[in-house]
């Protein structure tokens, strides 16, 4: 289980672009630096944010935005199809300080879906929000609606043929994965976790992953710390992953790394593919994975970038 | 806050039927009996199924589709309407043997949703689908299907009408509650969890309460307990209700009704109102609520049946 080692004490930042079969052979040079390129935004962009002495939540989603915007990953633009060749996103964000929550599934015209779950938390009295009344909320909330074609990319469109090509049921169980996801420290001690996705290729019946699933995806609390996990998210759900690693912490005692290394382990244990990246409230950085690699960057307090993707960095 | 008290060690079953602003003023003698009767048959349904050798996931299913065929319960035929003044109903089921969970939201023309739950986990290789894909699930894996009018009822169409006749969003603050559930133990110890519901009356933009979401409306595991909320969903949905219970049994050692009261405890703190049947794997029993009524039951090895419906029962 390679874990990227990060300075303690002083990460206030992390973020990752999605855990799976990610190996050296499949990324062109070009591929390998627009995704590092895409990380090192992202942190940039959240770490901005908490310079100018905002919120977590705020960096959570500064970051997130920022890999919402760009193709490689599979969130916003860049978003994997459906099996009937739509894209549906979805993504949640909760605020470790007030344990205040808010997500969407199955949006299709939200230009940032992480905005849209902000949204559902700070201006509905709901928490979870799907579909087409999703949609119609973010458009009543005056967030930037685009036309859907704003997310297809052409890697995407030819991921779904080439699973269509082989098409049965059994190829969802091996699933293309794919999330992005941000967790962060604000001066004030607060924490904040944010995660967002277009779910898998080939995805059918209106599924949901654990992205928009607080508890699953993503989890918050000041007292223990904050979480984004990534991975075939089947299990990760029926593991409530990011809850886990909040209780071994609050009920246990456990340290974030080592609540953090024992989630992952659990899931290997049955066979899910997963990768989280986790941070409490002292900068102690987690981002444990039981795949061949994950797109993952810190960034600490003094504007040091660390990035990463395959398992031996 | 009332509890139940049920004899130690005997109890193979719990059901309810929703917590919630539930006083005798509301309840005429012939709606009281109704409900007293709907959950005497769901737990004479489940306690037959446990009699007959089935397991506990059986018994959970075959409980919650009585109360789902139940006019009086907001589940199934019966539920709520949304502010568009359709139906859409949610579910979710769990195995505390493997941990395999099912769950279904926004579903319109599933007979029992219950039964969708169900075949999401053991005939599709995901555990969440919503909407119309869901619809499209359910019918494909040859699941009853019904026309949506079959789900109405007059008392539920008055309400909204209500609810529209003085429609704000604050409204949405103080929601109408409803939801079924059940928890079952079979001979073999096998522990299984489920709930349904058709939500909030005027519910909008496609909104997910907990009953859906494994570990905050639904959760089983051998190793502890088997947990089914009720209440106000987006407090348990901020607190992953269900599988909190579970981690304070499994990494504080908490028996099943200190760490149901715990829980209870701390949505209280802060404003929601819910209740929740959970049963461990002795069959001990917790059925506390912060509301003044739950629509609860239980029943033993031997078929001892307790109903009740008021804090003061």
């Amino acid at each position: 289980m390679p874990e990227t080692s990060t300075p303690p004490s002083r990460v206030v930042l992390i973020v990752h672009g999605g855990a799976g079969v990610i190996v050296r052979d499949q990324h062109t040079p070009a591929l390998d630096a627009d995704c590092r390129a895409g990380l090192t935004n992202a942190l940039r962009a959240g770490h901005a944010v908490l310079q100018q002495g905002a919120t977590a939540l705020d960096a959570v989603q500064a970051a997130i935005v920022v890999l919402e915007d760009a193709p490689p990953f599979n969130a916003g633009c860049g978003s994997v199809f459906t099996h009937e060749g739509v894209i549906e996103m979805d993504a949640s964000i909760m605020d470790g300080q007030t344990r205040a929550a808010g997500a969407v599934a199955g949006v299709t015209i939200v230009k940032n879906p992480i905005r849209a779950a902000r949204a559902v938390m700070e201006r509905s009295p709901h928490v979870f929000l799907a579909g087409k009344g999703a949609d119609q909320f973010a458009r009543e909330r005056g967030l930037e609606i685009v036309d859907p074609a704003y997310f297809r990319t052409e890697a995407r469109w030819d991921s779904l043929q080439r699973e269509l090509a082989r098409d049965d049921e059994d190829a969802l169980a091996t699933p293309q994965l794919g999330t992005v996801g941000a967790v962060a420290r604000d001066r004030d001690g607060n924490l904040a976790a944010g995660t967002s996705t277009g779910g898998m290729t080939n995805k059918r019946w209106g599924r949901i992953g654990d992205a928009p699933v607080i508890g699953a995806g993503t989890w918050a609390d000041n007292a223990t710390c904050a979480v984004s996990a990534t991975g075939h998210g089947e299990f990760i759900l029926r593991h409530a992953a990011a809850h886990d690693l909040h209780a071994r912490m609050a009920y246990k005692g456990e340290s974030v790394g080592e609540a953090a290394r024992q989630v992952i382990r659990n899931l290997e244990t049955v066979g899910g593919a997963v990768g989280l990246i986790a941070l409490d409230a002292r900068g102690n950085a987690a981002l444990p994975f039981n795949t061949p690699g994950m797109y993952r960057g810190t960034i600490t307090e003094t504007g040091q970038i660390t990035v990463a993707i395959y398992g031996d960095e």
